[in-house]
């Protein structure tokens, strides 16, 4: 494990409308404001698009993700990292619970999926932090890197 | 999408016991110490009530919620924000994955719901941002309304 | 319902590692800083371990957790709430979602699970409050308390 320690700076709620796409409109967000690191939630309403529900097979390299479609509106949960990638854009990185009728797919919200009515998000701004998404080559993922100040 | 910018305020612990439910419980305590605004997360054990699993048809006007009854002592995830509606009191949007023996349903709490056992919250107060749920004609339902101060 | 109010301290960002084991290396990392209350949330891969998904028997006290094995690597969202136990140590009481291909699995980790390639993890401290978990007879669970202070 690595760590690091920072503060809360600012804090945003967001109002998502009937087709705004996680997590791209909130990366783009969190670019125009300027927020490198931060922590998301989510509730509302989710309709389309795909989420990753795990690698195919656990142990091979690089994983190859699964994918399913989000077929009709969903209840959503969901809670997210945000940290810049090598270019420094902030990379949102939010898992959610996607529930309908009593079955729920739980995985990540990269691919991008869409808004069902409404959607809520709280983000949090952390200062004071050295983060980055760096890819890594076995797993050809951006895995989050934590720089430990004060060490060695 | 709209967004609009505050301030951590206060924090609270809460302690839900048996039988206490939620949302009601966590919106009357936000009313008694006057939290119009804030998030909070919900970790610990529910035994009934009932679950809104989404809309019955996606595309119908207003839509019309399927609920799921809770049977048994299920383990909770939630998370959700809290907002004024038109009459000035805290409402909470709080969406959850409530699991046993391995099922998970995902849903809005809105109906309510009985905490087994115990219930642990943190309830984040968020200030200095102005957001209400206002009753939408269409949807039917009271949705997040986000001031944006400093545009136009 | 018992409640306390505190405010935000310090917040750390945690990258865990391939095999780091959850709750267990939180905690660690909480008692070595010195955090004795916070609240955390985790965005990541779980590959193994056990899960709670709730008790045998709802009415049955003590109750008998029921455990699942985690097998395959999951995509995982959690909440915990940490809180120090009655030898002052930080306890995590910590649910999670855990998904793969399309199922989903929800309780709490307290058995231990094990983080498959990258786990993000923000821990948020908080201060001024007077909580603790304080074993129960009756249920056998070491379950929070909470001192409202100014009362009577």
């Amino acid at each position: 494990m690595k760590a690091c320690e920072g503060q809360i700076g600012r804090v945003f709620v967001l109002r998502l409308e009937d087709g705004d796409v996680v997590p791209g409109c909130i990366e783009r967000f969190a670019e125009e404001k300027g927020i490198s690191v931060g922590h998301a939630v989510l509730v509302g309403g989710i309709g389309g698009g795909e989420v990753v529900v795990g690698p195919r097979d656990s142990e091979e390299r690089p994983p190859q993700p699964m994918l399913l479609s989000v077929d009709g509106a969903h209840e959503v949960v969901g809670v997210g990292v945000l940290a810049p990638n090598e270019d420094g854009k902030p990379v949102l990185h939010i898992h959610a619970s996607l529930g309908r009728s009593g079955q729920t797919m739980t995985g990540c919200l990269r691919p991008g999926v869409t808004t069902w009515l409404v959607g809520e998000v709280i983000l949090y701004e952390i200062t004071g932090v050295d983060v980055a998404r760096v890819r890594d080559e076995e797993s050809g993922f951006e895995l989050l890197e934590v720089e430990e100040r004060g060490k060695d």
